[in-house]
């Protein structure tokens, strides 16, 4: 293992993915666990990194890779808080902020801080979604991006030569959950399947301008009525949703603009289906970026050792 | 009890309000009592009716006064179900579709129907809230005005000389609960207060295009960064939800328009507040005037016995 240079973590709320990366950042192996900090019993953080990643620590005496974590590790419900730090901000300044860590073991760790928002009265953070935003760099390229990262809290930012200027948080994916599980439309998606027309359905209702929460009601009401088939009720709430928040997201964009995803195929490919419909090109740009992201910060951070 | 001409009985999801009324549809008692459909145990909804209104009915062989029930007691988890009758519908309409049941007792009764919408891949229904807009008619004489009841499931309404001929439904009401209690927002509105502050920086919030979804994650992330005040996290969401409702519901309006406005005060005030930021006044027709309503289908149902 003498080649390890840099031990990555990107210790998020359901995951932790680890990587042993090389000297030129190229992942020598990678290991995912479904062990993110919401799994860790007592928040024994401690026990959980060496059970994942302890045999890729150095022996006492010997030369240790740089140790950098990531995610929702470092927020206040994670191991070591690190702080929010406010954009504008590129990777150096991700970097410059990182905290100095120990493990009980004596191993020394750095811990990522989260990035933050503040302005007009709006008010974002994320904390992991821009390790993989800088992990994408290299295939962006200098210029302005618009950069689209969808899930349970989906998060769009706006990247300008390496630099995140902006970014919003939609809760898409949690307000699907929270309405399938608690509101009245729970009954009626109960049994639905995925139907690509449903979801079309739902992507053409939310064009109109009157807005998601007009249109919410329809699933119970279209059921109901038998206008809207059964089947396609939960995927005619996902068009709703996704289609809000691809319509909110790209509203200042002119046509043939492009818009960057990175995410599961899943996922990416609804949000594809949406941007596509405002005339606006998507490219995928990965599954997951973040391990090239967290090696960035290691390379800024190499200076601070 | 001789002069009683109609038992009129607004029989809706949590509450039932039953009203002895006179031949010029005065009401001459009111009954109000928490036993909503949902209240009801084993659906013995006969037993609920004689313990509420039991001796309001006549002796065996008396002359009988119509009975009349609306509202959630007409749907499918209800007593006799009752149809759904298209838009465009007046009192007249309705009572055409009352349904004629039976109590095991042998009393006679009357089930209105509710009012379904379906254009344009939209699908909307209302059971009861259509007995208040009717209710209103006196108050409100001819011409084309825009309804509001608030609530739950906030029901917006065109009414044109006496006809409601299209009408939406907002989940305002529930969809605030259910961020209450189920999503990551839950935690941080926990402990916040009324706070008049938050409720209008919410409304001011949702004014720019950017969407409902594009400013509900600033619930959470005002707090942690403080820009919010914890105890206005509560108010700035429902300030967002109200804001989104109103401005989708009035989005066509012309300034200096009407709203009539029908509810509890607690909820027709935030109301109110959001829609006169849109330059259009609001006209309280007051808390509840589903009584009315209901004698105006007795009325119609006069001609069918």
């Amino acid at each position: 293992m003498s080649e390890t240079a840099v031990l990555a973590l990107d210790w998020g709320t359901t995951r932790l993915r680890a990587f042993r990366m090389a000297e030129d950042g190229s992942v020598l192996e990678r290991r995912d666990a479904p062990a993110g900090i919401r799994a860790i019993d007592d928040g024994d953080f401690e026990d959980a990194f060496h059970t994942i990643i302890g045999d890729w620590l150095p022996p006492a005496g010997a030369d240790a890779p740089l140790i950098i974590l990531g995610g929702m590790i470092g927020s206040r419900q994670g191991w070591f808080e690190a702080p929010y730090i406010p954009c504008p901000a590129d990777p150096e300044s991700l970097a410059d902020h990182a905290i100095a860590a120990r493990t009980e073991s004596g191993h020394a760790l750095w811990i990522a801080p989260g990035l933050s928002l503040s302005q007009d009265g709006r008010a974002d953070v994320m904390r992991g979604e821009e390790l993989q935003i800088f992990g994408a760099l290299a295939q962006l390229g200098p210029g302005r991006h618009l950069l689209c990262l969808p899930g349970t809290h989906s998060k769009w930012a706006w990247l300008e030569d390496g630099i995140i200027k902006d970014f919003r948080t939609y809760m898409t994916g949690e307000l699907f959950d929270v309405l399938r599980r608690h509101s009245i439309l729970g009954a009626t998606i109960e049994h639905a399947v995925w139907s690509d027309a449903g979801f079309e359905k739902g992507l053409a209702a939310v064009r109109s301008d009157a807005g998601l929460l007009a249109h919410l009601f329809t699933v119970r009401a279209g059921a109901l009525l038998e206008t809207l088939p059964v089947d396609e009720t939960g995927s005619f709430l996902s068009g709703l949703l996704i289609g809000s928040e691809v319509a909110s997201a790209v509203r200042d964009l002119a046509p043939g603009s492009e818009v960057c995803i990175i995410g599961n195929p899943d996922l990416t490919d609804l949000c594809t289906r949406a941007v596509t419909q405002h005339g606006i090109r998507c490219r995928q740009l990965g599954e997951y970026t973040g391990a090239h992201g967290l090696f960035r910060l290691a390379e800024g951070l190499r200076t601070r050792r």
